[in-house]
């Protein structure tokens, strides 16, 4: 067998909601790209196999970016005083107008595949734009990260500026063929296509009908947004009268989960109709919590979300969320997550830390299967984590360190190897 | 004269709330430690003056952090998951303890000193703990930084641990004159005293009394805690139940603004009585916003505060903030602030990062004088910055820079140089 090793160090996963295991100086076993298991000391069996000791390093499961857009990563921390419209209009189309440029993209979509291979990001579910050569030139540079990413051509035919919107239902079809196509050529290990409508006000009906069909015919996974922010909610309720809710705009055309794998963004203005609908068709909820505060849109409900058993990961959202850091989502979500109780719904009980750690590995990860913990069977994603060079004259826990690592985004400076699938990334 | 150069780079400022001016590939005057203009060319008359060209770099006014607690970096990051009054019983107080130690005071104050050297920070107002000896090593280690710092002794005479309350009103009253005796044998230059009552819950009526005669007798400035959560609120009700409100019960015994000095961390569960007597007396607010998230106490409506004409000022208030960063402080006031206009008060317009620079520089810089801005005569403390490190593939304007090191923290890795009072202190 290939790809068989331990890791040593101090490993901390989290195989349920609000609960963190820690297994200080130990071995992670990878077996054949999987988790084959953690023990104190090597058993008899596993005796030849190498082992990369990372000494009092901290080792955690590989983290699920579930939204972040590629072409707005060039303006990230950039035009956050304005509301969700009117940021899409002055930062979003005109940055993604430019990626029709083919040397701009690469050039650009070098700088996001490069920052993202180095954060604690294993696997990401990504915007392009609606352009096909340079979401291709995207997948090609994310394919070289090692990262597992699905990255969405955006589908989008009415109400954007001329250079950036696709001229009707069937030139956004073929785009997307010949997207789909481009990919398929090109044999990629790690990289996917993910049928993206870009929202509600963005597609027209013909054209949700045709991503439909084409998700069909392909088998394809889906992501967009939903229920972001009030006035798109209402400007969704007048586009699509006929829809009892947002997310009825999306399910009216089979792209709402059920036997298409999806993923949307935010549900921050979610009706219990709507919640229920993403409950009984097992859509992903992908909870972006520093967009959501930086463009105004509110706080997402998560605690209510996990107790009605909806799957839940975090995403980074840039470049509504300022930056590709997954540490500084999980510390956003908890942190919003008290705001809501405090000040929305005291039934709705905070998130911890460790539920935090929860939704950015094992919540998200599922979207891509056995992801995000390091339970038996599991894909073996691992990050690595150095946090000695932030001072402290106390001795600390590992619980501790972890959590000041979090809380300090050591993601930054910290991590010393990163693995995906068993595979070395970096 | 001495003390009399230019910097020449992009230069930033907000002399008033809601306005930034930037001056591109300019010269700050530094004239005897005061800001003497910012120019286009040089003027004739101080043609032979030293330049010390930053190229390309940011050049802004140097932030000052109102409100943080040296003993608590040491578990920054660490135990966010409770509210405040379990949280100070849990992780500060017995943190706190542990300054007894001469040794160990040493030891983590170096720690503290040398984060807050590198920092963005040019003047503190610090919380020490109750220990004399262990407080004034950490004024001798902030003076050593160049900063300009007020740093207290805590005075607390009931309700904490037995090893860290003070004995008596007596006992506290005496520790704190001995503290103020040795600040004045050390004839620092850049590190005052500072009166503080650790909070309303920790001190007896007769300790007020006496930290009022001594404030008095010595002429120093005041700082506290305020109104930061609503458990709290009510244990102030219940320990002074004579005070119309918690504010008042500092104002009872003379320790709430009028001719002294004072700064209160948080309030964010302020009356409008109590926000009248903060305006009549001249209080400062110290906005913290990531520690009102952390321990769940809720958001300061600042919007309000700044319309109402208070002077308000920012704070990290490490370790309730998790960082001693005063651009994160920046950013989560901007994004607390959206929250709060989206769920609590559609007339507390958000604050724009312009204005949480505002706060952040002039804002809290008053409560040293003239501090925190370029204008004439105000003194001369300035941050530069360097931006070249985080990439982007699109020309960006200054102001779009300054948005983004803003928002990606750049003031972890991009300090250039920092000037207190034109001294040259990193």
């Amino acid at each position: 067998m290939d790809n068989n090793f331990f890791l040593k160090g101090n490993i901390c996963h989290t195989p349920q909601l609000g609960k963190i295991e820690i297994y200080e100086n130990s071995y992670l076993l990878c077996l054949d790209g999987k988790s084959g298991g953690i023990f104190h000391e090597i058993p008899q069996q596993f005796a030849n196999l190498p082992i990369k000791d990372y000494q009092d390093c901290l080792i955690i499961p590989g983290l699920s970016d579930l939204h972040i857009h590629a072409p707005q990563f060039a303006f990230r921390g950039i035009g956050s005083d304005c509301e969700l419209l009117d940021w899409l209009y002055k930062y979003a189309y005109p940055e993604e107008s430019k990626y029709s440029d083919p040397e701009y993209a690469q050039k650009a979509y070098s700088m996001f595949a490069d920052a993202l291979g180095k954060s604690a990001t294993t696997r990401a579910v990504i915007f392009a734009t609606a352009h096909v050569e340079a979401s291709l030139k995207l997948m090609d540079l994310m394919e070289k990260t090692g990262i597992v990413s699905y990255v969405g051509k955006v589908s989008m035919d009415r109400d954007a500026p001329e250079n950036l919107v696709e001229a009707d239902a069937k030139t956004a079809a073929d785009a997307l063929l010949s997207f789909i196509s481009g990919t398929s050529q090109r044999s990629y290990k790690n990289t996917y296509p993910i049928v993206t409508p870009r929202f509600i006000p963005s597609c027209t009906e013909k054209l949700l009908t045709r991503l439909s069909e084409i998700q069909k015919k392909y088998s394809l996974p889906i992501q967009s947004h939903l229920s972001e922010n009030r006035g798109e909610v209402e400007l969704v309720k007048s586009l699509m009268p006929s829809s009892a809710f947002y997310g009825d705009a999306y399910n009216r055309f089979g792209l709402f989960g059920g036997d298409a794998p999806t993923v949307m963004a935010h549900c921050v203005h979610s009706s219990d109709e709507e919640i229920q609908l993403m409950k009984d068709n097992g859509v992903w909820v992908a909870h972006c919590p520093d967009c959501n505060m930086n463009v105004a849109s509110g706080i997402a409900p998560i605690r209510k979300y996990l107790n009605k058993g909806l799957r839940v990961g975090l995403g980074t959202d840039v470049a509504g969320g300022h930056t590709e850091s997954m540490f500084r989502a999980v510390v956003a979500a908890v942190q919003v997550s008290k705001i809501y109780w405090n000040l929305v719904d005291p039934k709705c009980e905070p998130l911890s830390l460790v539920d935090g750690i929860y939704l950015a590995t094992k919540g998200g990860g599922s979207f891509f299967g056995k992801v995000g913990s390091f339970e038996d069977g599991y894909e073996f994603d691992a990050v690595v984590l150095d946090d000695s060079s932030s001072p402290h004259p106390q001795p600390l826990t590992v619980y501790e360190r972890l959590q000041r690592s979090f809380y300090l985004g050591l993601d930054r400076t910290g991590i010393k190897a990163k693995y995906v699938q068993g595979r070395t990334v970096c």
